[in-house]
Order: C-alpha cells, then sequence, then structure tokens
C-alpha cells in the first residue's frame, strides 16, 4: 500500500490517496477562481459549482469566447471498453449544458483503436462496446448542427493524416516519460490521436477555444496536444483544459472510479438494479448502529450515496445542503439516504434510458453526427494536405 | 570509416563495405539456389537469372503457387521522398515481369506517411513527390484488374485499422532493436503500418502466398510482419521475400545506393542528361589512360557503366558477357562502355517516359488501381472489423 501522501496518477493507473492540490503543482494546471466558475452560464451547472471540475487551463479563452458568442468547442471522449457507468456520462451531460447555454460545439472522439491496443480483447468485442456506447452518447440528446463524433477506425481517413502529421511533433521519450513504456507501438501513437481528436474542432471550423473537460488523471493527453499546437505549425490554438476530481466508485472514494471503468452503476441499470446496488454496495459515512448514527451523526464526505448527489444527480443546493446537515446531526439515517440516492440516480437512468430507446438503430442515428465530406476536407487541408490531395478522388 | 568487413545494414542507414553473405547469416535469410532460379517464369528475368535478387524468404511457396496457377501476389511500395531515380524503379518492371508472366497480383503501398516523418519535408512536398512517383508507377504498365495501389494517407480507411490491429503485436523494443530509436511516435508505430502493406493482398483476397522484392536492407520490415503473421490471430501466410543486392550509386559500387534516395540517373533525365551524367560522373573501372586500357584491361565488376547493364537494362546475356570480356581485354575503352550504357538506360528512359506522357491526369488514371469498396471491406473483415462496421454507413 503506498503511504498516506504517496500517489500515482497516470492515464492508466490511479494510485493511493490523491491530493488534488499537489496534483496540479505537478502538472502545472490552474485551480478554477471563483470569478471563473461564475462566468460559466446561468445557472453554473453543479459539477462547476461544486468544484468537481476544480481546474483548469486556458479556461477563460474559452469562456470569453463562449460568453462572447464567438466560435467555442468542446471535446470529450469515449474509450469503448465497456458498458458505461454513471461517472462516463458526466462530462457528456456537462458539455450538452454548454451546447444549450452557448452554443459550444461538441465533438466526440471514440478511441477504438486505444482500447483495442490496451485491452485483452478482440477488434470485434470493441467494436461492439463502440456501438453500445454510442447509443449512449447519443441518448445526452445533441444538437446534430453543433456536434461531431469521430470513431477513430471508421474515421480513420481524417483521424489518421492528422494525427501522422502531429506525430511528427511527439518523441518517444516525451510518451515514455508521461505515460510510462507503451506495452506495443500502436500506444506509442496514441498520443498523436489523442492529438489529432483535441485539435480537430479547429482544424474543421478554424482557430478558436477548445475546452477539454476531463478527471484530471488525463490531463497528460492534454499538454502533450498543447506542447504540438504550441510548436505553431498549424494556425490552432493550444486546447484548454477542465479538470475534475475522480468521482468515488461504490466502494468509497478511498478506491477511485477513474476514467478507466471501474464497477459501478450502469447506464443500462434498471431502478431495480440501481437500488440493489446503493443499498449493498454503496460505501456508508454513517454509523454502525442506528442508535450510534442518531446520537453522533454521519459523515457525508466519504458517503457514496451522498456524493453521487452531491457531484452529480442532485440539481438542488438546498437539498444537498439539506441533506448533508441532516446525515451529519444523526437525523437522516444512512439507509434513508441511500434510498434518496437510489431514487435521485434511477429516475435519472430511467430518463436517459427512455431517449435512448427512442432512437432508431445506430446505422439511421449516427451519420448526421459525422463529419461531413467538405469538414473532413477541411480538417486536412488545414493539416497541411493539398486541396488537390489524392484522398479527394 | 569503417574497417573493411565492417558493415551496418538498417531501413535508414547502409554503411560500410557490404559483405552480402554475412547478411544472411546475420538476417536469417536463404540463398536463392538454382533450382529456384530456374522456377521463375521464362525467359528468367536478369534480376534473377544474375543474381541481383540473390536471396529470400519462403520463396518455395510462391513459385509454387505461381507455377500452378493458383493466387500469388508481390508487394513493391515506394516511399515518396522526391523524384525515382533508375533504381527505384527496377522492382516494379520486376513486378510487372511476374504479372505479365503469371498473373501475379500486384499491391504497391505508398507510404508518404513514414516519409513525412522521416524527412524535413512539409506535408504538402511529400503529397507531391507522391503524385509524380505515382505517375511514374502507371507508367509501368501494370494490369489494373490485377493491380493495387495504395497510399496510406489517402486510403487510411483501411490502412489505419488493420495497422492498428497488427500494432497490438510489435512492441516498441522489437522496434528500437530492428530500427534503432525512432526519432518519433510516427515512426514507432510505422513498421504496424508496414504489416498492413504486407499483409493486405491477403486481407483482400484471401490467404495466399506473397513475395516482396525488395532490397536487403529493408528486410526487417518484412521480418517484423513475419512475427506478426506468425502470431496466427488472422488467417494469413507470412509474406516471402526476394532479396536484392544494392545498386551502385554513379559514384561505385564502394558507395551504396540503398533503398534510400541516392544521386543518380532520374526517370525523368531525358538523353542528353543521361549521357552527361554517365559520362562524367558513371564510377569507371577503366585505366587511367586509354594505352594502358587497351595494354591492362578494365574491370567491369566495379564499373558503374557495366554494371547499369548488367544488373537491368541489358536484357541479353550474351551482350553483357562480350562487354565484359571485351572491356576484360582492353578491347572496349571506357568511354565506349559509357556510351552503350547511356544509349541502353536512354533508351529505357525513352520509352518509359512516353508511357507515362500518354497518361491522362492522376485523378483519371489512378482510380481503377484504387482498392474498390467491397476490397475495402473484405480487408477490415479479415482483420476482425464487424461487417456492419460503423465505417460502412
Amino acid at each position: 500500500m503506498p503511504a498516506e501522501d504517496d500517489f500515482t496518477v497516470t492515464p492508466y493507473a490511479v494510485e493511493g490517496d490523491v491530493d488534488y492540490d499537489r496534483l496540479l503543482e505537478q502538472f502545472g494546471a490552474d485551480a478554477l477562481t471563483d470569478d471563473q466558475r461564475a462566468a460559466f452560464p446561468d445557472p453554473v451547472h453543479p459539477l462547476v459549482r461544486r468544484e468537481v471540475f476544480y481546474a483548469g487551463r486556458d479556461v477563460d479563452a474559452f469562456l470569453d469566447a463562449a460568453n462572447a458568442g464567438e466560435t467555442h468547442s468542446v471535446v470529450t471522449g469515449r474509450g469503448p471498453s465497456g458498458p458505461m457507468h454513471v461517472g462516463h456520462v458526466f462530462p457528456f451531460y456537462f458539455a450538452k449544458y454548454l451546447q444549450d447555454r452557448t452554443g459550444a460545439l461538441v465533438y466526440v472522439p471514440v478511441s477504438d483503436d486505444e482500447k483495442y491496443l490496451l485491452k485483452d480483447e478482440s477488434v470485434g468485442a470493441i467494436s461492439d462496446h463502440a456501438r453500445e456506447n454510442l447509443l449512449d452518447i447519443l441518448a445526452v440528446g445533441f444538437d446534430p448542427e453543433r456536434t461531431r463524433i469521430v470513431v477513430d477506425t471508421a474515421d480513420a481517413d481524417v483521424v489518421y493524416p492528422l494525427a501522422v502529421t502531429f506525430a511528427k511533433d511527439v518523441t518517444q521519450a516525451t510518451v515514455n516519460a508521461t505515460y510510462g513504456d507503451p506495452v506495443n507501438v500502436g500506444l506509442s501513437f496514441y498520443p498523436a490521436v489523442q492529438a489529432a481528436h483535441l485539435l480537430l474542432p479547429q482544424l474543421v471550423e478554424g482557430r478558436h477555444p477548445t475546452l477539454v473537460p476531463v478527471a484530471v488523471d488525463q490531463d497528460p493527453h492534454v499538454r502533450v496536444c498543447r506542447d504540438v499546437a504550441a510548436k505553431r505549425r498549424y494556425d490552432v490554438d493550444k486546447p484548454g483544459a477542465l479538470l475534475s476530481k475522480f468521482l468515488p466508485s461504490l466502494d468509497g472514494p478511498g478506491k477511485m472510479s477513474s476514467s478507466a471503468d471501474a464497477p459501478g452503476i450502469l447506464l443500462s441499470d434498471d431502478r431495480e438494479a440501481v437500488f440493489e446496488k446503493v443499498r449493498t454496495r454503496a460505501y456508508s459515512g454513517g454509523r454502525s448502529s442506528v442508535e450510534a448514527h442518531r446520537r453522533r451523526g454521519g459523515n457525508p464526505d466519504v458517503d457514496v450515496s451522498y456524493l453521487l448527489l452531491y457531484y452529480f444527480f442532485e440539481e438542488s443546493d438546498e437539498r444537498v445542503e439539506r441533506l448533508a446537515r441532516e446525515y451529519r446531526e444523526g437525523s437522516l439515517l444512512s439507509g434513508e439516504l441511500k434510498e434518496i440516492a437510489a431514487e435521485t440516480v434511477a429516475d435519472f437512468l430511467e430518463a436517459h434510458q427512455e431517449r435512448r430507446a427512442s432512437l432508431g438503430p445506430l446505422e439511421a442515428e449516427l451519420p448526421k453526427f459525422r463529419l461531413a465530406e467538405a469538414e473532413r476536407r477541411n480538417a486536412r487541408r488545414r493539416a497541411g494536405f493539398p486541396d488537390d490531395s489524392l484522398a479527394q478522388q
């Protein structure tokens, strides 16, 4: 076990007891200020106002563009390694909040290549995950006019040429230092693919501020891409980042659910499954007996049921504050809090699942979210490929 | 300077005085046997019967299929780093010889990605080279029914997914040991792209013997691909190789012109340029004066004019033997040999240039050589991507 203050955070591993402030120093990112939080569109999203998104890079440029009605984009992706759990969907709903309020362009890269290279699963299995995940992403309800979904192997005609151009500026030493030694050469290359993801909105639409909302463990991807952008071979801004804390898994806040998969509540769980998981598995900050709880109160800060509500599922600040107060005082029991959390999460998932069920087959729904031919051409041209490029026949 | 028996041969560097037999031991390839040479279609191509192609891997399987009328393919590519010189075109004319005699499928991968990653040139400049090179390749006169040309960034929809699947079986350590440390992560990944090139005919057409005619310095690419094929994730044979010695550059046989670019006679050189280059720059095995030459004779084995004829340009064995004999005897002067070589090369290039000039624009000529949709689908399916793949919308 790592010592108390000893932790490791990379895109492939989160270990130990994470000190979020020290992490910012390590990474060189900035804590969000009150002014920045206030500059998010009203009402400020709970993930921001409750400081789950707690830090960032170049957030001001994004907010300025958003508030001035200028082009701005959000990139939030998915690695299709299996079914999505509730933690995976936060950034998508957050992106939709920005799209609804400020007209943000939303780009969703689906990195089936990385997951195949990283996991002991077949191309077919990863492809099945991708199709399922895409339906969940579409269920969020993005505006097809302002949203583009890119699947790395299916949109390789644009992703690979862009990644090649960016790969020229990424050394193996940088990748090894940032991620640890890759287990195969596909993962050596993947940071260049990630750079293509994060710069894609600017290559399609022209230079503008991009924000990448990610768990803080994914910041290295953003930094590698920012270094590529800083080379100024291309007319792009460095993409900004909005960095979140890790959602606690059901087992409690000590066991981080990073952006990597963790057992938890799945987007496909029905009401019964949600209640069963929260009742039997959600780590409780309550006391060992009802009597002790009533007398001494519980600790909401480590209670997963409370944290689910606080992080994302309960919109009302008044209500989460009241629940925290009553839990601390002992008037709200652990079992009662679990019922409230399960109910709220189940309601959310039911609505999500209804939207998903109302979709047509992926083949019918996805095309309007894919890059148009002219958009592909723009991206390739801005990456340096001539307009009479061989690909355009 | 390296010691006499000290040499290095990698796909990116050829240094020293190459001992071709020792190289086979190092690489683990086999010298061609008389039986194998005789099994090439009649009349056996000069490159084979004069032992420029002097070694190989799994050559028998290819020849058996070729002689039995079964599916067999040749893969010979081009890295578009600049104008093609005469050395670059040998493998293409050799592939055409096989296609004409035995109906070989010919696959031509054009690795614009690698050249961009390796050279200090822009994407646009590499793309221009690719377009010029493609016209030279088309001028060889391949049968569009049996020939497929693939440009990595332009055919990334099939090249990248295949390369990803193969990348899973290629470690960074293998790449570092085989090629030396790559200067960027694009080149880390490139061996997986190369594996896609060499396995592509089998992924499109089904399992069959493939032969890759390359200068011996490119053998590491073939070996990495053979290792991938040997994992048996895919229903493919290991690609075979036909390995050639290096064509001497104009400066003489001590300075190797590997498959990398070297100054020399360009495919675009006119008659005057060819004569000028051969007369003034082709290393001579003759004596320092006409008198000394008449008395003591010249050495054809190091004479570039002779070697041009011997390696490729003079079809008639009787004639090259007579020229060698007369040169050794001193009755054929160095200047006379140069005129003969320049004449022969210029005739060849004139015919090549006429075929090139008779082509329409690339946009009109190339499409019939590109992979058809069904062929792309076949390749992706055989690499494991499901038939309902997202790419097929």
